[in-house]
């Protein structure tokens, strides 16, 4: 998307609220790459906040939300899932018209309807879900690359305004990232599947091998490459994991009985001894691979 | 284990069938660490038996099995898991007086009962697995440190020869492995969980993404690095794991019948809203992980 004024960026004051791995890397980039005239970081932990500065993740910092709200065009809330619209409902008397609010939650359709409901006029809330690194990780870590060829979810809901979408997609392309438009619903549905289910599925296979642990002490000692693979994502904060299925629970749980499916298929074909049936069930998930590869690209 | 005498290798002549991935690393470790006095080299292909010498894999090689059962004191099978019995058959009249025969297969039940089944008297047949690598890549990728701290399973069966078992025991340890002594029901019902359900999840994944991407030609690119991790095994030769389901079929029923119970608890909790439950199953697979890293090690 070309910019309406290459000289100009889409937003004037950008102030981002929890400098993490995430918050912290999109005050780099906004930085580096001129997307933002000043970056306010704000949280509730100074040495954070001054890390977050020394790192060069932000301008200047505040540990008062009405402050950044005050001042900010753009607003990106870098909290956990289930305290971003609690920390929206904090600022939102103090964001000053024509003010852009944007989150970066793992979830959207819970945080998009609560959000948008107490948002007043001339200002908007537009969600957003850039994908890339977790959202509990430390600054440290942060970098003003994060997001670059990243997938960028903003969501476009009935009541989005187009002006304020317009311009989030112009910053999150700014980034680097390559922007996905959908609705908060075709977002948490995706998701369920690529991302939720598998978190779901490497705790439940530790859970399973551990009772085989149990009753024969060799299990793990065989443990090779797959079972390393399958749930190294098992690391993430399980506080983390608690909230978001707590807002996706629906579509996690149609994903879990989707999967019940699919296995139940080769269990058939495996008690039928149906070899042409099971050779084909592998073969397609290859196939089904190389396609999902050259698309995810 | 410490050699009886240190400067005799626990075989004279060894010979793999099948010099691929696994053979051709047998072969360079068991030459580079004096295990053997010679390596014998049997396939059905020419070029690839002299890619394998050139290689430094084997000191000879034969396109004749008979040759190499009639000079061996070790045999390695290699060969796809259900075609090492029909190898074992065309070479057991020929085997020397006791000569100890193994393979490399991913399943051991049906190989153990129908390769001990086969053997004449003073001959033996003790069952392995060196979890390290895939049966079918091919000998440019072998190499001799392949085992090293690895572990080796050689099954012990109720008719296994205990001296054919410390010789083959001694064998593998001396290529670097850690040495697993278990039953070939122990071995498969473990490999169950910890490879071939994580295949078959794998697949799983791709065929339940796969519908959701038809229906809304977005999953795909919202697909992060989970769902990279959980089906990069999918990879794999489907030809190959068809043959293991097969092999292991039973035990991989009821590792999917087991997964489904563990989901279905999570399911539940997500559907009663029980937070507490919902973190308390994250919590649990982070601290398994973490154990079975320590025993893994």
């Amino acid at each position: 998307m070309a910019r309406a004024n290459r000289d100009e960026p889409p937003f004037d004051t950008v102030a981002i609220v929890g400098v993490g791995l995430i918050g912290g890397s999109l005050g780099m980039a906004a930085r580096k790459k001129g997307l933002a005239t000043k970056v306010i970081g704000i949280g509730r932990s100074e040495p954070k906040l001054m890390r977050a500065k020394i790192l060069g993740a932000v301008d200047e910092y505040s540990l008062d939300l009405e402050h950044g709200a005050r001042e900010a065009d753009l607003v990106i809330i870098c909290t956990p899932v289930r305290t971003i619209v609690p920390t929206l409902q904090k600022m939102v008397m103090h964001l000053k018209d024509g003010a852009v609010v944007t989150d970066v939650g793992s979830t959207k359709r819970e945080i998009v309807r609560d959000a948008s409901a107490i948002v007043p006029a001339a200002r908007y809330f537009v969600g957003g879900h850039p994908m890339a690194g977790l959202e509990q990780a430390g600054v440290e870590r942060a970098k003003a690359d994060l997001f670059e060829n990243a997938t960028y979810v903003i969501t476009n809901a009935e009541d989005t305004n187009l002006g304020a979408l317009g311009k989030l997609t112009e910053f999150a392309e700014g980034l680097g990232a390559r922007v996905e438009v959908m609705s908060p619903q075709e977002h948490d549905a995706a998701v369920a599947v690529i991302s939720h289910l598998p978190h779901a599925i490497s705790a439940a296979l530790l859970h399973l091998a551990a009772d085989t642990q149990r009753r024969t002490g060799k299990t793990f000692r065989l443990a090779a490459g797959s079972f390393r693979d399958l749930t190294r994502i098992s690391d993430s904060p399980p506080e983390l994991w608690s909230d978001i299925c707590a807002t996706n629970s629906d579509f996690i749980v149609h994903t879990i009985m989707g999967l019940r499916e699919v296995l139940d298929t080769l269990a058939s074909a495996l008690k039928a001894e149906d070899d042409a049936l099971v050779q084909g069930f592998f073969e397609e998930a290859r196939d089904i691979r190389e396609a999902y590869q050259r698309i995810a690209r």
